[in-house]
């Protein structure tokens, strides 16, 4: 069992055990030491509650990195998952990844493109692992779609449709105590970007993973409708892919009713696929004529990427935690084959987060000055077989 | 029974049926007059196999216009359904009005904002009605979307998505000889615009006609992916709209598979609403608290528009001509009422038409300059009481 | 035209407009005689609202029968539609088969098997056509599910689960004046049964149509639960059909917060079909792999049955007046061709109509002995290729 | 954390591995020690696979239940998951209570009726607890069906309609060797019963937790349609249930194209619930005047148990190994409580478990006689609260 440490996920924060439940679901990972919160007492109190050796529960990331690393080879962690605020990204990745530990982060990968180009030469220049959890890329039936469109089962791509809006941000909830809110919606913690950076990210890198399109123009049009809300709450774009493929982008936290309604939608000349997150285990194919094909998870005709995504089978619903658990899985193999870099392993790295981070900041100019804007871009370092 | 005549909807039109059967369909209205192609033996046939009087079968519309308008007064035809081409809208229309009958036309209004509003002074001047055929208006559970945006269920408006998406032109089928495709295809039978003029229209319609919002500023990206295309065949907006909302529409007829994909979401800050044109008697509304409801056409404590707009009851599907038929009813109440411009009826009218033409004319310059336009505009001569 | 009169239809019978919307809706039959009420003055205000010719409104419908029959060949009806209560269906068809007119009457056939019977033998004995309006086989996809079924697409057929719940009459409805509900649950007027008459005589006629299939026995489960009800309003059936195939039936009325929700699927060895009342123009099409292919009306691959069966392009919703249209066309079809008996029309004929009511009479004594009964039977004087 | 031991789930079973997801899901529970198959050799091997202790990995369950009774009590396994095959439930269940150990068994709780009652005898007289996984009860939106029912939500409870239909055994795959078709098909290994044993139990048994209401008569028509099979791959029942409820049962492992369809609808006077457990995350509530509710796992205002059985946000889809999770969930509580027999938990016991065994033999009586049979029961030894 690979054994890890996390930074971050503390009392209050649903995202660390989401991290949890996904890394530990096969079996192939095992949390081994800790620091939960910047507040020493939560981090223990957190520490004892996961059934952790006091001994390994520390008080800050820094202290984690050089203890862990000064532990025998057997013993110290092999990996640290990052699941702290955006701002603490940038800082316990670069101390972790010089302490010679992999890194699994979560998005956005930074606050600023410079961070971002900083830990994509850090990683390049060394041996360690990065994976960033842009999780909805873990599900089976976003897998089929990317192999349905490598496939060439869609032709060429015209149009892509990506949607990701939620309701939880519409009124002032930042306002009221709430732990989650208040660091999304503060630009000292969440960087430039609001809804976009996180949601918007995830769409984006989404359109990337199952087109294998980068963005070569944007026109952005980002609000901010809560009343003394810092950051914006609802984005609408239109793109220009690779490929000449046009499209639009949604992302909105004030779209009152919806959970956690990701969609997308892509077209290409020879047929279409529709997938929604909120229920992930359907794939629809359109062909030209006007049939529509209901792919699900867990068939042997899926492609060899879904069906090895896929635990148990069809009919019986996965959901969130599975696919999330798929990065971790990627993640593990990755490990245990003593792989640099990891560009062939199924999960986002560095150089797809300094993409996303890249977007945000096209995306900010794009509605400061009104209009569309070059968002061609290659990440520094970055190794052959790496772009979407 | 209200007397009626009918420009176009000669042999292969399929809309020409359409009109004729939603006219028909409460036995209030009754075809008695027709110039049903600009083929003379065209029309000819046409009227034999409808069992018209061959005297009122006539070679052109102005022939039509003239000799009805000499036919004593209870013989006549009281109005005439202009179902031809963009570029035939607007001498049928000024004919048959300056003749002294109402006019229901097929939209859009005119190829040229000129034309439009000179249609509108002509309208506003004398005392016809005149009716233009956003048919999808007529829709009982749109009706019912518009009555709660009207009774604040929603609350402020704040997002709007708007899509309008078919994928019947993926190929060039114009050079197949396909009538449909052959003058949508032509700017000089569609005007300005393909896609955008054909089936944005309804959907910039009907954001105005649920929320009541006018456009105020707009930021198009037209494309043409069917090789040879001389009109666009996708587009992809972003929206600005009184009161602060923003939005997004698209209208395509290259995704792939769709069928005739209109939908509408409307985000305010108490509720939202959702419908979607291929499933019409379904609307559900969203509360703040994730609670969905999932009103139907045909009960009794739906608003009063959307129960009047309703023949049977709730689970016996009404579709499209049903919809298109309440369109037709609230032009014969006009007419039996003898209102002047009637823009207390529920039907589109001609200021709602210029304003289709507007904003058609604004895309197509936000898409050539590349940036964002103002949208603003009131057409000339507008009663009041007429905008959404 | 073809000129039809109407017994029933008159103030507050839903009904009664239903078929005049869908007998008139392709412009080829015409309303021209009527007996809408058994009181004459609510007769004579229908003809009135209608626009008939008051001659032409009779005091009973022997009086139209007979005074019709006198007038000339090219004046009078030629066929007539019977559309009141059920146990006035014998007597009118009777009367107006005998005066020499084509009958088309609602379902169920009679309210007791030997008046079925005569029916039939009537029919048989003369040249008229008679057709039943188990209107949902009208909609283009059920014969598209018919026509899979025929192709052998479905392999041999296995199960059926057909069901028709609405849960409008879950109150006392009949104690507070509702005239639908009032005849629906009083045993001299509707018969045997209550919600299987009403109802699932469809359902029952749907499976026959779709499968081919005949009943061969069945145990019914018959409840009452309104309290003072004298007629079931929930029924479940066992079923076990021509070929070894099993199923179920549920008829029910007090399915609260239920529409009209008529369902059929199908499951064979090779493929299985599902369709759904409320959502028409779709159809499923479930391969034993896993793999659903969702069929839609529209579309020009689709079988001859389903395409004739269409009016205007695919998603654009034709719904419940359209699919009993399409019944009509039948008729007039077959009206135009002069064919006696016209087994080879596409419509339910008096033959089924009897099969129907031998339905009712052994569910309602496998209820009453609790147990299965035999369920097979042939209808007496079925001209060949009649049957399902 | 507990420490269970496992009897079964060897290699190429698959529930082994949920229920190894599930238990470990929370971080409560671990496995360690083992017999996962009654071939030495493959049981050493899953072990290894597992990481287990190779001292741990036992050759038989009777070695396992001996010699880890023997071991320090805070070394030696709690608790014992069986997931064999049918005929493997009892003698093992029967073992490790003796020995001490708490029990969680697959379903159906026995082969035999006898059997069943034995162990109900066992259980009450000891002090051990027992879980019988019935695991669909553990999906929070049952749970919230439920209790809208308990708070009664639907009024008094008429009609249930519950189906759990699939199609991978519609070929005769146990001459394959597949494994999972082969026991199952066995009347030796599986029981007297095929499909309605397999998953039949679940469908009797979601009724009965949902709507609090037990069998009173049934009336089943089970076939085998794949020729050679030995025991029903697919059965209709009607039943009546106490209170006057009356509803449908359908469980068949033929129908072509079905994944793991099980799907309940309860209707009472005032309101009826739907929920399908291939989209569990969604509760339907009917309204009886038509409208109805959407609801939705991980919203704040459902009932205590919905909340409690939820672990991320709503719109992070939740499924099957969550659902399964939440059983184990609720017998960690009652191991951690110290509870005898631990009916007030939220888990099936071995009285449910008997009644499946009773409602499966009185099934075969009534297929085989031919008619309705009596249903009720009590199991022997049954605690006070436990029955639904």
């Amino acid at each position: 069992m690979i054994r890890y440490g996390m930074v971050g996920g503390g009392p209050g924060a649903f995202i660390g055990d989401v991290h949890r439940m996904a890394a530990g679901l096969d079996g192939r990972m095992r949390l081994v030491a800790g620091a939960f919160s910047s507040d020493p007492e939560r981090s223990r109190h957190k520490g004892r509650e996961l059934g952790l050796d006091p001994s390994r529960v520390y008080e800050s990331y820094a202290d984690m990195a050089s203890w862990e690393a000064s532990l025998p080879e057997r013993e110290r962690i092999e990996v640290v998952l990052i699941v702290t605020p955006n701002h603490l990204h940038f800082e316990p990745a670069r101390v972790f990844l010089e302490a010679g530990f992999h890194v699994v982060c979560d998005k956005p990968l930074t606050t600023t493109l410079e961070d971002a180009e900083a830990l994509c030469r850090l990683v390049a220049d060394g041996d360690r692992i990065f994976a960033l959890t842009h999780n909805y890329t873990g599900y089976p039936m976003v897998k089929e779609a990317r192999a349905l469109v490598r496939e060439g089962r869609l032709g060429d791509i015209r149009r892509v449709a990506v949607e990701y809006v939620q309701g939880w941000l519409s009124t002032a909830l930042e306002d009221t105590g709430h732990r989650q809110a208040d660091w999304r919606t503060d630009p000292a913690r969440a960087g430039v970007s609001g809804a976009l950076g996180d949601i918007g990210t995830h769409a984006h890198n989404l359109v990337r993973y199952v087109t294998g399109l980068e963005l070569e123009e944007l026109c952005a049009d980002l609000s901010t409708f809560v009343e003394g809300r810092r950051l914006e709450d609802d984005a609408n774009l239109l793109l220009r892919l690779g490929g000449g493929a046009r499209g639009t982008l949604t992302a909105s936290q004030i779209a009152v009713g919806e959970e956690n309604a990701l969609s997308l939608r892509v077209y290409g000349t020879d047929g279409a696929i529709a997938w929604r997150q909120e229920e992930p285990e359907t794939l629809w194919f359109h062909r030209p004529d006007g049939r529509r094909e209901r792919r699900r998870r867990g068939h042997e005709w899926l492609s060899d990427p879904a069906q090895k995504a896929s635990r148990i089978p069809a009919g019986h619903p996965e959901g969130f935690i599975e696919g999330f658990a798929n990065l971790y899985h990627a993640v593990a193999d990755a490990i245990e084959s003593g792989a640099t870099h990891a560009v062939a392993f199924d999960f986002p790295t560095v150089w797809d987060g300094a993409r996303g981070v890249h977007f945000l900041e096209r995306a900010v100019e794009s509605a400061r000055t009104g209009g569309w804007v070059d968002a061609r871009y290659a990440p520094p370092a970055e190794p052959a077989g790496s772009a979407a």
